[in-house]
């Protein structure tokens, strides 16, 4: 799988765009608001003389997502600088992801993000675009390479997007040959599962070690000494990596591509094959990473536990959860839009573009039932992290 | 007009898109190489500590030229820095167009470049991406207005955009009432004629200059001290802005669009009511508009002519120049596709994009018809300028 290449959400503005299906995305960038707050608040107090901030968005995505957190930032900064009694800085924005992202669908965006920001502080100096005060560019290429100017950036922002990997596991035996494009063999599943060798197990981690780090690596050439990071991931809280938390949506989209072979629709070969670039770590394998790669200190680690939907759920009331018929139907049916806006351009290239209606038409049944007897959750993992040195 | 929207090369790579109709434009880049390589020398020279260098390619486009004039001008430091027995800056490159520019698929070619520039230097230390060497970044906005941060820019470089204005130009008596907005009527013309009123001549002679100055204030900012500009726009030898030199290209729009007004297919109305966001100014108007603006100085400013396809003509041999029916009937074509790349985005909301077909069948046989009695030139001004102070 050439992840480059098929690692995007759904284009444009349609019923299946990921413009028109990212909530969920959108509540967990909510949901970090306070840690990314608090992590501006201590990157201000630490630099009182900053008169131009680079901060980057990486895995921007397209749609009105793209800019949500931009903007969210930009609003912190702008208060933090009023409550010191300080100049606002210069803003430079850059926003990042792979260089198939519908980047122009975005740029759609940008005259109200401008308009925005004009109306809310007309002392800035913004006229068109964003004036003199604000500087948008947009970086497309890989966050696990080199992206940025030595030292450029001050703040570096990402959500739901480092669980996604570099490129689908390999196979543990081709590995020691040295050869990192073998398919790892995964029966009947797109992702670590109880049934998966544990060699998948391996495969999935290491990968995600891999890119993690020189995520990290990267990032560490290209802040300031004291510049920070926020990063939200999806993960998981236990050790074991076939806890349904952390790989029931990709189990029950599998159960859906079974259902497709058994009638001869998708070749059930073809599944075996596919491994989905993701992986949901827990907060040990980051630390592990974190502290091996060296650059960066952890300021906080947090948590959190979403729904299907991306609502964020109050523990103590968890088990309470219940849902009639219906309304576990519909939002199977919302579960499995958001799915398919991030993952059918790379479920397409395998399975083909004519079987993508049916495949998720069945995938948003199989939630809906799973829905209506559990009450499953997703782990948000929110790191605060330092440039050390 | 709104010309944020509507000033876009035409999209994609079908057999209308600019992509696969700018060889002009190409060949319009490579005449200006020498002149643009002289600026980078003197830059470079006098600027022998600069360990990261900031590029802008302001009108980049879409399509393969996209890429085509940093690729010349990272070769060209790249060889200076060889003969100078100095180390390869740090490349800071930004691409700017309009939001409505293609950028998706000006991302496609992205790769190749890269790989061209890996290929090159293995001793450039490029991974994946541009490495830690070269940063390709995307600013989209106006060039009217500012872009980057202050003093962020060492070399900017716009070829075959700043003839293109940032409205359309407006009648005389609405602006002293200060109304910038009202159309400015052209019987029968899209462009300055030399049966259009003189109200017309002069708005959009004060059209450019307000856009140029604009234009030249906001890269004062934007560069360092000593910083340079290498600049290549369509604009005309004489004084006279009506000379076919000038304006021939929207005369022989204006007449199929009439002939076909004529048998009702559009309405006249229309045609008067449009006027194209164009200029194409004389070096006196642009030597006038720098000096009075007052922060670059100019290093060069030359002019060069060139055939209705972009290829150089030298002028001695020039008036040789005879092309049979279906030479001249072949080249006209190939023109239509080249102004229709170009043109069609803003004609189509005036028009419907219904008739577009019908009108460039039509500009492609006057322009054949044209070119068979007629050997017309394109005036080309190149000007490489340095920021003062």
């Amino acid at each position: 799988m050439e992840v480059m290449r098929v690692l995007h959400m759904n284009k444009g503005n349609g019923e299946n765009s990921y413009a028109k299906n990212s909530t969920a995305q959108r509540n967990i960038i909510s949901l970090g608001r306070r840690v990314m707050d608090e992590a501006l608040k201590k990157l201000m107090i630490s630099n009182a003389e900053i008169s131009s901030i680079g901060i980057a968005d990486l895995g921007c995505s397209t749609g009105p997502n793209s800019l949500f957190s931009i903007s969210n930032i930009i609003d912190t900064i702008q208060n933090l600088c009023s409550d010191l009694d300080r100049p606002v800085p210069e803003f430079r924005v850059s926003l990042n992801d792979l260089p198939s992202n519908d980047f122009n669908h975005l740029f759609a965006f940008l005259a109200e993000f401008y308009n925005r920001l004009n109306s809310k502080k007309e002392g800035l100096g913004l006229g068109c675009g964003g004036g003199e005060s604000c500087f948008v560019s947009v970086v497309p290429g890989t966050f696990h390479g080199r992206l940025f100017p030595r030292r450029s950036l001050h703040f570096v922002h990402s959500s739901s997007s480092l669980h996604w990997l570099s490129q689908a596991p390999c196979g543990e035996a081709e590995k020691e040959d040295g050869v990192n494009s073998a398919q790892l063999y995964n029966v009947g599943k797109i992702y670590i599962s109880k049934t998966s060798p544990k060699s998948a197990h391996k495969a999935y981690a290491l990968q995600f070690q891999t890119d993690f780090s020189a995520f990290l690596e990267s990032r560490s050439k290209e802040l300031v000494p004291g510049g920070r990071m926020f990063l939200s991931l999806l993960g998981r809280s236990t050790q074991d990596p076939t806890t349904d938390e952390s790989c029931y949506q990709w189990e029950l989209l599998a159960q859906a591509l079974i259902s497709m072979a058994k009638e001869g629709i998708i070749e059930e070969e073809k599944i075996n094959a596919f491994n989905i670039p993701y992986y949901a770590a827990s907060s040990e394998e980051l630390t592990m990473v974190i502290e091996k790669e060296g650059s960066f200190s952890i300021d906080r680690l947090e948590i959190s536990r979403i729904d299907w939907e991306g609502k964020s759920i109050n523990e103590e009331s968890y088990d309470l959860v219940v849902r009639s018929k219906p309304e576990s139907l519909a939002s199977g049916r919302r579960f499995s839009n958001t799915i398919r806006a991030v993952a059918e351009p790379m479920l397409e290239p395998m399975f083909g573009e004519n079987v993508m209606d049916e495949l998720f038409e069945r995938y948003a049944k199989i939630v809906g039932e799973y829905l209506y007897v559990s009450s499953p959750r997703f782990v948000i993992i929110i790191l605060s992290l330092v440039r050390t040195g």
